[in-house]
């Protein structure tokens, strides 16, 4: 069984693990890649697809493995998650967002309190960020059961690249971020844009999901 | 069920995002990587190979997810999909091509329309391009079906690197990557060439696909 | 049937050529990547990654793969190995973890026996290990079996790039690295520090296990 | 059914294009990498982990895919392969292997025949490719049947790093790559020390086989 407080600490430890590894990584990389930042996204990308593949299917089976106040919504406004665990999910999301970006912190020697002045604005980044949430549920929505830990790890893969915003597509992610004056930070100014673009997405993702129709699944006979 | 509505948004949306992905994260790696196009090629595949995967595994069970005319012609030489399809299927990847082109160039705000100016030309790409289609096509026709997407995914991974012309092996592609002059772009005079290479491989694929006879899968008793 | 004989051959041949890939593939890495920091450690990882995934699969069945004292001695208070086992298994990952440095050592024509100077030590390091190898314990003990593999090996690779140690996570590892005067080195002086914080991991990492409940792992409807 | 005319077929076209992805991401990377050796040799790792998992999958069920001399040799040591099919396999393998390279050369406008000068000699390299060999056939001889293409492409990436010779492993690679004044060629002169070392390397393997015992594989009830 797994009780309310499993759920919720879950889901507080998983976002925290997230952001320090987005977070961790990014100041790894930054270091070592002499300027290369190109270099520095590849290391970044490569990091977060390992340990998001490992957080959704460590944390999965005991809180759902949001890490994420979009998903949590859309997964309420589908009648999946009641509204007042709702409310708690993004709660212990965003402490633990925050909690995680000090956790790298600590371990990099780094000021434990500080603040991004990473501004992400203008038309291109909110465009971006639409687009990364709106596919980041349709692959959540639309994943197999077997595949959504790997779906979801090489989606935020691509979308590191293909994004012009490198893909936060998580407020959570962005709030945690904004503590981190770091390669994945981001300004507390920037913040509000990111997240209203990333709702935004999320409806648009749900939107999508409906408009695809039932995937048909052949019971899949091996050839 | 899926409709044909269905199935002819599928096949669009997700022709839009594959070109969105490679065009994409072309921009995002030759902006990054400070003239080394080794390693903005690495970044262009990696969010290539990730985005395949996620793409084929998500439009699949809606239309198949050829996002592909040569794929498409091959399996309506096959008998596996209606001729009249066929022509619906082409119209709507061609159509998702060009606007997954340019919702890249939205994102990364640069002029939504633009043609390419990089010529790709030879007897080396167009045996390249043979080669790519024709290896892709001999992997979706004998590929398991659970396997399909990692398989596909993985190949044009390979074929980025091991294909002088970094393996297009999609008319629908060449004809979206006319529309960006970016890193994956082509110029609109050196696409007939590249698809008539394709067209080319795809049906000494299926030739070679006929001259292997059928898979021998045993039930496969895990030792 | 596999005898203690087998098991302690496996575990100390799958612990040597562990390290000679950890230690190899970083003298591989500095060789050729030219003071680029950031290049060395993503090939690093990469065949760390590539290379644990395997051992993991081959002598799983053979040891139950440990390759690691922390591991083994939170089996041992799980009750899942004997005590006396525990003592047998550390014995011959430790020789086996100095055996595969020297072979690394071997193909590379470098002074077998040599010791590393690299100091590795500080608060932010001693933090990096704890929180390495307790992610390590709970993903191993949360783990299903059939993607235990897959799992350590993506860790990992996250691990070499958010914690600011770059993830020994491994009391052996520490040992054999310390024979190392390369990339993946540590100085004999920095050793029991990294052994402590990594023991100091593992317990959180019980602990957290418990803390997070049992998992409930649906029989999985393929949607 | 697949008759030894697909059997052949298959083990030679596959074995082409093994060597013809080694030998052209080999040169693309090379003219891409602007002399970062580290660079040019992860992308060539990708491309033959990417290719390597195709290759098995789609020849496997046709062949073996074996690919390899040394492991058609001990498949016919352990009665898995009649000796006349192993003289046959070994003749198409080596073909393939030329095919391959000369293919390679045609895509990159090259020279179709050439003659490697990159001297591959000495202990450091016997002692590697001999390592290299023996965990190859190692990993053949102990992976389940569905994870085998994935283990031995993931292997294969691992010891391009691990090992000082970047891991041949494979009398017919290290005969096709003497036909190309490339990345992944090898002068002639250093063929024989390269095959003597890998037969060597593949008895060891098979020895150390015999000594692991019967893998134990529960029935892996997921908890």
């Amino acid at each position: 069984m797994t009780t309310l407080t499993n759920r919720l600490l879950g889901e507080g430890v998983g976002t925290a693990l997230l952001l320090a590894v987005v977070i961790g990584s990014g100041v790894m990389a930054e270091r070592l890649a002499g300027g290369n930042s190109a270099v520095a996204l590849l290391a970044n990308t490569l990091a977060t697809v390992f340990g998001l593949f490992v957080l959704i299917e460590v944390f999965g089976p005991v809180s759902g493995a949001h890490f994420n106040p979009a998903v949590s919504l859309v997964m309420a406004l589908r009648g999946e998650l009641p509204w007042v665990l709702l409310a708690l999910y993004v709660l212990v999301q965003l402490a633990g967002a925050a909690c995680g970006a000090w956790l790298a912190h600590a371990m990099f020697d780094l000021p434990i309190l500080q603040w991004s002045t990473k501004v992400r604005a203008g038309q291109g980044q909110w465009i971006a960020e639409a687009v990364a949430t709106a596919g980041l549920l349709l692959v959540i929505l639309r994943a197999p059961a077997a595949k959504v830990s790997a779906m979801v790890a090489a989606y935020i893969g691509a979308a590191y690249w293909f994004t012009a915003s490198t893909s936060f597509a998580n407020p959570a992610a962005a709030f945690g971020r904004m503590f981190s004056d770091s390669f994945a930070g981001i300004a507390p100014g920037s913040v509000p844009g990111f997240v209203a673009a990333q709702i935004a997405g999320a409806l648009l993702g749900l939107a999508l999901h409906g408009l695809l129709g039932r995937p048909v699944r052949a019971p899949a006979p091996d050839r």
